[in-house]
């Protein structure tokens, strides 16, 4: 089943055919629609199929497939609107230094784009997920890379993609598939692969990423790797809510069995009896979680590979110990430390690192300048979280200063909630400073379509040849900036 | 006078304590506006001392300098207005799949970039040039790493912009100045430096660009490296204006000894009666160009010996053999050959290789397949051209597809122009495929500014702790998306 390097250039010289099927934008839209259409149509059969080889269950999986459902039908609205197009028109202006001539902007996709599927999520961040769907609204053909976790159900989802595509003259090329770690290779380093999507781990993607600089012509690889999800609790918090915030906490690291890029890893919790009340209360949450599946026996492998490592560290705690379940299955647990023991000389720096799977690690501090030495230490997040006393979050105290300290760290900074549940929203920003990703891009929301395109001014081009895009009569009607003004 | 590694990272740790001076939007565009002021005041000491260095002559560097103020008070509009933050606002909504919670999303500055000043603009892609004001504009300090050939005077630019800085309370810091090769190197290594903007030659920037990307943490590289800048002269432009076009095109070859980034060096012309007419009148044109000064002798040596390499190539001509002037100077010329010989089997490959200095090669073709096939060999690049006949330009003909062939090709296309002389404006895009350009981005222009800032998204964030420029009452005026909608 594993494509060599033969069929890897088959499939993206049958992608780099395809880009002029997608090159109108109101077929790009109709094909999205139609794609959200008939994989809700195939609910009942992929929901099994990818629970048959994920075991994530129906419930999550048919929630999944209604978000990358609706994901798609997100990005035929953004291709319609057109604003992703960025269309910039000048006219001459003599007054300028130097002269201004005739100068009209906009965007056009890159061409092929590689994707990598993640094994957590067999819908949304796979075959018809994010990086698919933002690339084929950006007029992108794609070939994806399945994971070994679902490569069944990656054929199905492909196979209802291509059926969508030939209702709208598409060609089957437009969404390629091949499978293997060798085909993921060959694929980066292919000529015409023009960028590249990836949601994984940090040493698949960082070797990736490597690839993909060094190529004769370096490519854009737009990788989400690892992160750590960091939350302060504020000693005011914990003495208003700690029971409510433990619980949250419980439900937010055990989700999907704590399989989720943005599963809080870390939680500063004040010392003293409001942070003890807080781990009590995660305590008795997390006690009565019911052990689960990881998707694959690597995983469950290094997750109590990564336990046992981490519970062997000097005045390292495990209020609940997370381990093997059953034959197949592990339990959730957490474990806690001093803050002190995660700064300094001979500092737990394993602690520091991402642990996937059901597991969280509560660092007590004693006071703000403990719990910011923790955070100068964090490599860069997805997510960064405070929960705040009701003052605080009304304006007094440290609120402000506290989210402005988080802001450097992270992608999207959070107050009073869990970073669990990534919605798929314009102002969505998945994304952050390295190694949750590999560029200041998002993964997830609208501008996940800024990826895949590249500017290209047209100078002095006679109004008969202009794309209709760049006219000065706008006949698309498209939002822009017109000699210096916003047009919307 | 070379920075050692302990420089380097006084420079940068530096600029990264001025961080918080550039945080205020109007601290940012007053200072960008003063810098402006200060150099234009100081315009004949600056202009005396870039001539001293480079040679380039009062007139040229007036203009250079008028460009760069224009720049920077181009950046200051742009840092007012705001656009460029990308604001987009999401109330909640649990209609959405997932439901959507309060959700804001805006830019933040990088933090400290590592501008790579280039040879030939000793203003305007040096010290106070477009990677610095684009920078400075966006938030983030700077280290410039100076280019051998002006040193005094990037020291003396680099003093007027500490004086701008000053008089807004931003500290000496936010303008870092080094010199030296290896102090280069040190820089894009400098765990605190997030983003590098360089201007210059393939093999410098492929280094930079590999070391950048080799770090632990990698960081974005916007390097703009080499083009040929390819021109094509349709068969009904060559004879409806065979002269003119000639001239234009000796102009735009010699203009500044050759020495652009855009200098038009490939140029594809019909074999013919009317390309011979072009020929001949680009013959003379050159002939009557005046003998002039390379920047340094490094590269009259590099040129000469280019020039040596490529007219010894069978079938090359040069009806004006370009070369040595005087002891100090270089003369302008042309070579010419059968498109035919830059295809297929023993192509000489070396022509389409940029060779920088007063020279362009004429490559004649028969029909438009064999000007296709030239086109189809060529690497990326910053521009490219078509020459089209009047009838051409309305409509009749190929124009269209001539100028969808050339988009694929580079970042700004143009029709009946030159491409030297890059206008400073909000539609300008000078980058392209690599080597053009490392990334997708641009150099020039206003969106230059979003090279340096990343998205954060802040969720259920209380209004009485948010940043006001995410603020539902919108108390800064900016252009947002706020509920899907655009406003602007």
């Amino acid at each position: 089943m594993e494509a060599t390097a033969r069929e890897v250039d088959t499939a993206v010289r049958a992608a780099h055919a395809a880009r002029g099927a997608l090159a109108d934008r109101t077929v790009r839209s109709a094909f999205l629609r139609t794609a959200a259409d008939r994989l809700q149509a195939a609910r009942d059969q992929l929901v099994e199929a990818a629970d048959a080889e994920t075991a994530l269950g129906p419930v999550r999986l048919t929630g999944e497939l209604a978000r990358t459902c609706y994901q798609l039908r997100a990005f035929a609205d953004i291709v319609d609107e057109g604003a992703f197009l960025d269309v910039v028109v000048n006219h001459p202006d003599d007054t300028a230094t130097p002269p201004v001539p005739d100068l009209r902007r906009y965007k056009v996709p890159l061409g092929v784009v590689a994707v990598y599927s993640a094994s957590n999520f067999p819908f949304a961040f796979s075959v018809a997920g994010g990086d698919t769907a933002s690339a084929l609204a950006a007029g992108c053909p794609v070939v994806v890379k399945s994971h070994p976790d679902h490569p069944a159900l990656s054929e199905l989802v492909a196979k209802v993609l291509r059926t969508a595509a030939a209702e709208h003259g598409v060609p089957d090329g437009a969404v390629g598939l091949v499978h293997g770690f060798e085909a993921g290779i060959e694929l980066i380093r292919h000529p015409l692969v023009a960028a590249a999507g990836f949601t994984g781990s940090v040493r698949g993607g960082r070797a990736l990423f490597d690839a993909a600089a060094a190529r004769p012509v370096p490519i854009p690889f737009h990788g989400e790797l690892g992160s750590l999800n960091p939350v302060v609790v504020t000693e005011a918090a914990a003495a208003e809510r700690a029971e409510a915030i433990g619980t949250g906490l419980a439900g937010s690291m055990t989700l999907g069995v704590g399989q989720f890029c943005v599963k809080p890893g870390l939680v500063l919790v004040p010392s003293g009896a409001a942070g003890d009340g807080l781990v009590k209360s995660l305590t008795d949450a997390v006690s009565d979680t019911d052990a689960g599946v990881l998707l694959d026996h690597r995983m469950r492998d290094n997750f109590l590979a990564g336990i046992a490592e981490r519970t062997e560290l000097p005045d390292v705690h495990s209020p609940v110990t997370p381990g093997a379940g059953g034959e197949h299955t592990v339990s959730a647990g957490f474990l806690t430390v001093d803050a002190g023991k995660l700064t300094g000389e001979g500092a737990h720096d394993l602690l520091l690192e991402e642990c996937f799977g059901p597991v969280t690690v509560v660092a007590r501090y004693g006071d703000d300048d403990e719990a910011r030495a923790v955070l100068a230490r964090l490599p860069g997040n997805l997510t960064a979280t405070v929960h705040l006393s009701e003052a605080e979050a009304a304006g007094e105290g440290r609120g402000a200063e506290i989210l402005a300290e988080l802001t450097p760290l992270a992608g999207r900074v959070l107050v009073n909630g869990w970073p669990t549940g990534v919605a798929v929203a314009p102002a969505q920003h998945h994304g952050g400073p390295y190694p949750a990703t590999t560029s200041t891009s998002t993964s997830v929301g609208g501008t996940a379509i800024e990826r895949w395109l590249r500017p290209v001014a047209y100078q002095g081009a006679p109004a008969a040849l202009l794309p209709a895009e760049l006219r000065d009569d706008n006949p698309l009607g498209l939002p822009r900036r017109f000699n210096g003004r916003l047009e919307r």
